[in-house]
């Protein structure tokens, strides 16, 4: 089975990372990771850098297809043409088209959401509606091979339910057992609905900075 | 405030990756990322590949170390005596040295946790008792400048945690939240204490298998 990440700069490692770790556990398993150039692909965090395996002409067909999502650089991918259409192109063929955090808006920018149901990170849960997308509030939601998860950390939830999926429960759960993901967060801060006013303020101001450093304020 | 995290040929990325996205969120954050050389540096699982911004020669003082785990390369670093003695030569003006999964092992072999609290990957805490550590099954345990955390998904708590130190609970929790962090694992497998003996086996095996590739096995 071939599993692709698709990297470009300034999306979130964690998005591609986690998934990673755990479908790169299940048997007979290969791992791509392809951008529009091979190489160093810069994080959306600080000096935190991915590695792309594969330029995307490199990769024309695949099993499944993850897309990570970013707080700093939608608008270029948004609007490239080239991208939007090789995803587009690996639709047919794949078993799932994934998606973590704001992922989602690529999918729906290449097309592959309209009418469906798909999540994505709450602050960018708003830019889903342009593309009639039926916007739901999980953690991760399927809607025929579409797959899409809530914001970067969902993406280890979506990646187990994924291999459960593709492996069986029995290999997942030995999955999880292997990353020992029984998560213990200090806080209870991490959902909109338990954050309290001050929290999701700060969260908010953080975000729009980093949004207004890459340009993508446009869009918000 | 400058943290640096200590990559290795075969480390864990999510053990780099999970703490990055959290620790990078803080204001006024400086990351490294130091390897025996820089650039590119091969992970334990299949084609990721982290990169490496510094040679270790390059960072001579942090003040927050991070070493990640590893399920298949510690023996080339626990008898890497340019390693363990750059890792020993941070340990004075460090504020925190701090690991993920086994990464403790590698502390530990760096003489830093001798007679200390310390947890790590469940497969792994065994080894920890060669070096007098006071093993503890912990999600995440401090002892001094010392923290160490449970397996690979541990870091994201052990990072919250820590950030809740150095910028203030309120900061900590509006990160939480803009990495949308309420884990809802489709499982209750992460932990050895609910995982069935079935999976508890699968989950050896391929721990072990994964060792016996990179000759670790002889520590085993």
């Amino acid at each position: 089975m071939n599993i692709t990440f698709f990297l470009y700069e300034g999306c979130t490692g964690l998005d591609v990372v986690g998934p990673s770790e755990v479908l790169g556990r299940m048997p007979n398993v290969e791992l791509n990771y392809a951008a529009q150039w091979k190489g160093e692909v810069q994080t959306d965090t600080l000096a935190m850098k991915l590695f792309a395996t594969h330029s995307i002409e490199e990769i024309q067909s695949t099993d499944i297809l993850i897309v990570p999502g970013s707080t700093v650089s939608f608008l270029e991918i948004l609007q490239n043409k080239k991208v939007l259409s090789w995803i587009k192109g690996l639709h047919g063929a794949a078993q799932y088209m994934c998606s973590v955090s704001s992922g989602s808006i690529i999918l729906a920018a290449a097309g592959l959401l309209e009418g469906k149901k798909a999540t994505s990170h709450w602050y960018s849960q708003r830019f889903l509606a342009d593309y009639g997308v039926k916007i739901v509030r999980e953690r991760y939601v399927k809607d025929g091979k579409l797959i899409t998860s809530a914001g970067s950390s969902s993406g280890l939830d979506m990646a187990l339910y994924l291999a459960s999926i593709l492996v069986g429960e029995e290999s997942a759960k030995a999955i999880q057992l292997m990353l020992e993901y029984e998560p213990e967060p200090p806080f209870e801060s991490g959902n909109l609905a338990k954050a309290t006013k001050e929290v999701m303020i700060a969260a908010k101001k953080k975000l729009k900075e980093d949004a207004w450093r890459s340009g993508i304020l446009t869009l918000i």
